[in-house]
């Protein structure tokens, strides 16, 4: 199976430990087969590869994600990276081309796209499985799953199948209608749409021919941010007259909030966190090193992150977008290509934050004009680069770099360093990257 | 007036920003008069102060208050320090002594004794002064303040006076009773008691000598450790027969919990704090740098700080003592005599501290066996000593002690520094002190 799994954006929904960097799919808050807690996307990856093993698995998503991608799955999973977002349209085309043209896939076979962070068990990635075969016997030109609805919903599209068979042809396509529709629409046999479908790689690369003047994957990727803003369902859904559904009647959860995701949550609490007996449907989710205690609350829950703490009444907590669109505030921990950084401390003037790099990675070699640094290594081993001078380094060691210094710091094991920066005008903008021939050292 | 404050203990149930090291009297939620956060012991002095400007104010409490007090108060106020906790009875005899033998106050004048930590107002003080007036007049040898009850709480135990008159005689003393009973003795024209009296310094110090061997406040000091545990209750009240009562029936809290204590907040939220529109009756104590958004509750309080987060419905706060006896943790933020000192990380062999020193302050000249360490300035200036080599330090500026040197820190202006600790056995038992002549310098 090739699988093309459309990874969003920021989902300021689940402040505080969702942002303008890190995002929910992202988030630790499963207990994996191992006893380790999982993301959304860690536990959708392992689901799929538990079903084939041999499934082609490619993250379509911007750059900013990158990272956590390759920290979270290792470097085993395609990543499609769109250099701006396009919408779904020039996501897909680009995603299609890159299988296509970057791994090989053939031009005959199927591809199935789904969102990254469905909260599904197994029998839904069967489904996927079978609407690829589906896709590549090609009955139909477009495959879509319909999702058996449990109540008259406002919040999703609806498909209007021609028969109530399993795989039936779309009559027709119905958008997020009133409780009233929902129910008319339900007793007619619509199944709702939840965003996933399968076509063979040459039908979809047909279309984007059509409508994009490229000519392979890298001239697309080269031409993407030019490319008109335009939805899968609009340029290609609406227009074509071959599609089938399939019904899927297994278990489907959409985690887009805090009430709906913690209903998730196998444990009441993960982190360090005490309910006392007269709390009542509440959960914890705690990324701080400080333990939370709660007392009496009901239908509650509590997220502490270095950005900020919510305690939210669960219904309550799907109204949280302009509270936090109004919290101006500074990016406190970020994943990076090179591991991690997390903000200890700010003062007028200095800024102190703990860098975490992983075994055999490396900063960018770079400078800053307008601040002084002082790394103080507190665990692991690894080398730094001072304008071109190398210095092995271990714990306890220290390494002061002036403004308009070249530097970098390479971990050779896992290697932890307390980073004072001093300036007046200290920012992530104030950055030179220069080259440096890492191999020669 | 001469005024006595006896400063209690810990206070966990103003957990997590009272603890073994701070208590609930040195929390800043109060708003001044200059706009500038205060806490109870700073109201309850200023207050004291703009009742009587001439007031002696002294504090009895423990050695590790010592540094908050002088911190908040400044050098102005007497400390009369218990070299260990005996109860009230050592704590006031001691307190009595110092007055008469350190301060001069000669042994004629009235002291007023009260708790530290009354939620009051002006008319309160007003009140201990003339409780003051009363005792020196000399009509009897003890002179109790009673609180008109405002309903019947088995919360205190009660003053039971021979006539209803302001100043009246003492028929009787009961101890905590149960609703009814209590309700019994509010018909009888009964009072709180809420541990504040008056007496002359004869009086007292002739009770001490009669249940102490001891010659003056030294040789009290001096063998404090060898007394009896014994309350002032027991050693004093119950045995006198010239009591008299004055009523008071002004406004009086006691703030033990967080319940009582977010009654007594002038503003729902003290730091960084959102409450959306949906939130009644919610109170937000953020002494973290992080915010805090609160969707949707009801009757619960925050708090937040560096030791950790409470979360809790307003009633069951009072509850939480025994959950907080389980939380096994590092203290996190401490007030010193010589500034303060937070935790910002805490990995395998490493701990990073941030230490603000006062303008003018030092540490203890000082070493560890087993840990090294790293200072970075980030803002002020001062001076290292490091194995007796002095050095001037500004920001940017880093001083490495290996274990075993001698060394120390002097604030010239209010100095921050980030200091790392490495080892494998970091505790604060690990410090031997060294005496230096600081004023060679």
């Amino acid at each position: 199976m090739n699988i093309v799994l459309l990874s969003g954006g920021s989902g300021k929904r689940l402040w505080p430990l969702s942002n303008d960097i890190r995002s929910k799919q992202f988030i630790k808050i499963f207990k994996g087969k191992d006893g380790e807690y999982e993301s959304m996307v860690q536990r959708v990856y392992h689901q799929i590869k538990s079903v084939d093993d041999d499934a082609t698995v490619t993250i379509a998503t911007s750059k900013k994600q990158v990272s956590a991608i390759n920290n979270q799955l290792g470097e085993g999973v395609g990543i499609s990276i769109e250099p701006c977002r396009r919408d779904t349209f020039p996501a897909i085309a680009l995603a299609t081309a890159y299988l296509h043209d970057v791994q090989g896939v053939p031009e005959n076979e199927a591809v199935v796209v789904c969102p990254v962070d469905p909260y599904v068990e197994r029998e839904y990635f069967e489904a996927l499985k079978e609407l690829g075969r589906l896709a590549a016997e090609g009955t139909a030109n477009l495959t879509l799953m319909g999702i058996e609805p449990t109540y008259p919903s406002e919040k999703y599209g609806y498909i209007i199948p021609e028969s109530k068979e399993n795989v039936s042809k779309v009559s027709t396509f119905k958008e997020k209608p009133d409780v009233e529709t929902a129910k008319d629409y339900i007793a007619r046999g619509a199944l709702w749409n939840g965003g996933v479908f399968a076509y063979k790689i040459s039908y979809l690369l047909d279309k984007a021919h059509e409508l994009i003047d490229f000519t392979d994957y890298h001239d697309l990727y080269a031409k993407y941010e030019s490319l008109e803003k335009i939805s899968f369902d609009y340029a290609v859904v609406e227009k074509e007259k071959s599609i089938a559904v399939m019904r899927f009647s297994g278990e489907w959860k959409d985690l887009g909030t805090w009430n709906t995701l913690t209903e998730a949550m196998e444990e009441e609490c993960v982190g360090d966190a005490t309910l006392n007996d007269t709390c009542e449907n509440v959960n914890v989710i705690n990324d701080l090193s400080i333990p939370i205690l709660c007392m009496g609350l009901k239908n509650a829950v509590v997220a502490a992150s270095p950005e900020g703490i919510l305690v939210s009444d669960k219904e309550q907590s799907s109204y949280i977008k302009p509270y936090v669109d109004k919290l101006d505030q500074q990016v406190m921990f970020a994943e990076k290509s090179w591991g991690s950084f997390l903000v200890l401390d700010v003062v007028d003037e200095s800024l102190t934050i703990k860098v975490t790099l992983n075994p055999g990675h490396r900063m960018n070699y770079h400078s800053h004009e307008h601040r002084d640094e002082v790394w103080t290594v507190i665990s692991g081993t690894g080398r730094t680069v001072v304008d071109g001078v190398v210095r092995r380094v271990r714990p306890g060691d220290v390494v002061s770099v002036i403004a308009g210094q070249k530097h970098t710091i390479i971990a050779d094991s896992e290697l932890q360093v307390v980073e004072v920066q001093l300036g007046s005008e200290i920012n992530v903008a104030d950055k030179k990257k220069f080259d440096f021939d890492f191999d020669a050292m």
